[in-house]
């Protein structure tokens, strides 16, 4: 009766850093192209879900997918911020291979012009090659103008926010009252479908709601198809809204009823996937952008026992939770090997029986292995990167802090670490215990990784701070 | 497909607080007498277990029981260190009411002469009165010397350590240097059967291994009548010793060794009562005697979200991770209402159709209904005691601090609060965010409750500072 726990200590190796081009497996050995669902949530923190130890928010179907599915617990984004993060997401790429990170500005603002290069090839842009359906609901945030929007990136359809729902504010009132009038005005924030918009202010209230029921008729239209639905919530971001029927859901306060209703929509897209008849033809991967935004305090969330937040390349700035999920395909169980965000476009592109792009690096590596149980995983390396400076390295259970800047307490300048601080996460997930100085060795190790990575980036425009012409 | 949540909010109500004598409900409505396990382990923190949220801890016998059975996320201990925690247990009392707290000790040392007063009713001595077969197995801490040994309270069968593992120490080597050489000589603790001394030191290295071989041979011995066993285990409070099998046998090191053997041994437990056709008689009930000792750092376990450690009245110190387990028995799924060790004495004797004394005051509240899934849960208030001062309260979600002391920091003196900080737990687990300025109705509640409780109790003779006569 008890499930199995896919469990493989790292060793600290010696394997080489550079990003390996994957090779395909033969597309005939699947017998079917699996639809995916990535489910991705907007600042949500390693520990504010209830299968992840928070003890008031209740989500219990996020729960059930990682009771029937597996539950990642060594799992990172790629950046500590939206824009970068997302960028890594749907490319398989550091931001700094792509420009979509930079040290003058964290993210994309209403007055950017730049985006993601259509240079660039998405999860979806790869997918539709292979015959699938394709559709982007909810948060966009690679850039709101053309060549930059989801239809330019692969999506045939779009519905949704093309930036942080925070920006375009309007009214200056006081956050928290602002909230608790539900004065969703106040962010004069555009909803959009494909490239138009179709409502402004976008009434954020129901937001969660309308994406939930556009991922449904997606799933329902395209059912007869493989399909790709890129789902990423403008939620638990602040400012919270919610609606009506999750107004004091929770015991957790406001920003536990905006979890609870992501996880009612989680339901919902599962329900589905069952109803239609897909469940076992479809992977689904929920997880979220970055830690949760510690300074808004009972609206920001809770990374659990990692150290800080939202962005920090402390682990709670990066490490996310996640779940897959994908009945009778997944070996069941708590992984507690490294993943990443990163490592979605080639395990997807794989399991589509595509082919990863030779003509560029990337940064992942397939986890298929790892979800169908059938070998161990070969992420060994995380890099951490703050804007486009590479302030930590993972390898092994070891990382190595070269700066480090606490998001919490909003620290302006980094502090260098020289030697740098070294932590064995394993031993200690709350990074609380530095032991550079008994492990020279590992330090070494490090340094030579991180040399052979930062060789391999190669500079290009930096896309975060090109700005609209006035 | 999704489990049920028993969820229900904590209103903040102005029922009296003087504890109420439980009736009893009419022995002949039970069918059967339940067998009773309960697994009490030493500093394990509330984010120690994977089912609560720990990354790397493996723990799947655990993990079982609460997917099968509940977890239970706001349960308390009545004192955030051994001995008082373990009489609360026992008794259903708050230690003030038996002198097993003490502004001068915190617990009871090898030249101790004091110990559970034989005045007090224990659940073994209620449950022998019932026809219970009862055996303790593990860690006492509650008197060494006659009268208050095991079975002079109403357990037939003894085999443990009389008090913590890290007493009787003899060699002064450094802490860490003498557990990696499992040097487990450098403490004198005695290993006890019944009365007797049978081996001296013990060799904590196996004494998970042998406490679960013990309990599993008891649980055989029992079966044909009703049993209580109660299983106290040594670990994971330091000095940190595991058997042969677990020595690296966790990505989280010593400490993750540890708990990977105490959940070997529950899933021994488990296994026991499925092959002797046991499971669906017996209720499993997993907790700890309170937070991690965090200045151990990482021998010193996590209290995961929550604020400070074992010592401390914040969250960290007297919450701890609980799990129930009783086939077909149990309402499964998460459980966020309140609960405490105190509540064991009254939930126990009232499942097993027994009477509770009517001559002194009981701090429990049966939890069944909530277990059955029957009815909602009574216990709407928790006292925080500090040796023999009450530091804190909590009255539905809101806790007041009137003292406080962080233990982590090992701060002597404690700070007042006057007016008290004031959090709300279901917001702000971690303890974070004071709100006493906008809330002095929730304080004169507070204050209020404080009285009546303070106001039972009565002053009887401190058990913690009687030593033996040289």
């Amino acid at each position: 009766m008890t499930r199995n726990i896919v469990k493989i200590g790292f060793g600290i190796g010696l394997t080489g850093i550079i990003p390996v081009i994957i090779s395909c497996t033969d597309s005939e050995s699947k017998t079917e192209k699996p639809n995916v669902v990535i489910i991705f949530t907007d600042d949500l923190g390693f520990g504010d879900l209830s299968c992840f130890g928070h003890p008031t928010i209740m989500t219990p179907n996020i729960d059930r997918m990682a009771r029937e599915g597996q539950k990642w617990t060594n799992f990172y984004v790629a950046a500590p911020v939206s824009t970068p993060s997302r960028a890594a997401l749907l490319t398989g790429r550091y931001p700094i291979r792509n420009g979509m990170c930079s040290d003058k500005r964290g993210v994309l603002f209403p007055n950017s012009a730049g985006g993601l290069p259509v240079t660039e090839i998405t999860i979806a842009a790869a997918l539709r090659e292979l015959g699938y359906r394709t559709a982007a609901v909810g948060k966009w945030h690679l850039g709101h103008l053309e060549p930059h929007q989801p239809l330019d990136h692969g999506f045939e359809n779009y519905f949704g926010i093309p930036y942080s729902n925070d920006m375009d504010r309007i009214e200056r009132i006081d956050y928290f009252e602002l909230v608790a009038a539900e004065r969703f005005q106040a962010y004069n924030v555009p909803l959009m479908r494909d490239r138009e918009i179709t409502e402004r202010p976008a009434d954020q209230r129901t937001l969660t709601k309308r994406y939930t029921e556009e991922v449904v008729n997606k799933i329902r239209e395209y059912k007869k198809e493989p399909f790709f639905i890129y789902f990423a919530h403008t939620m638990p971001h602040v400012p919270l809204f919610r609606s009506a029927e999750f107004k004091e859901h929770s015991v957790a306060g406001i920003y536990g009823d905006v979890i609870e209703e992501i996880d009612w929509s989680v339901g919902e897209v599962l329900k589905t996937l069952e109803k239609e008849g897909l469940a076992e033809k479809t992977l689904v991967i929920f997880t979220s952008d970055n830690g949760p935004w510690l300074p808004f305090k009972t609206h920001g969330g809770s990374a659990g026992l990692l150290r800080d937040g939202k962005g920090s390349t402390w682990e709670g700035g990066m490490r996310v939770p996640a779940v897959m999920w994908w009945p009778k395909h997944l070996r069941q169980g708590v992984v507690t090997e490294m993943g990443s965000t990163l490592d979605l476009f080639p395990t997807i592109i794989n399991l589509a029986g595509g082919n990863i792009p030779a003509d560029r690096i990337l940064d992942g590596y397939d986890l298929s292995p790892v979800l169908l149980g059938t070998g161990p995983g070969q992420r060994n390396e995380m890099f951490f990167y703050q804007g486009a400076q590479l302030y930590a390295v993972r390898v092994g259970n070891y990382k190595a802090h070269f700066k480090t800047k606490t998001a919490y307490t909003g620290q302006n300048e980094p502090e260098i670490h020289e030697p740098p601080l070294l932590f064995h996460l394993g031993h200690d997930p709350a990074e609380k215990f530095d032991i550079t100085a008994e492990n020279p060795e590992i330090i070494e190790i490090i340094r030579e990784k991180t040399k052979l990575h930062s060789e391999s980036v190669i500079p290009v425009e930096d896309q975060l701070t090109k700005l609209i012409e006035n």
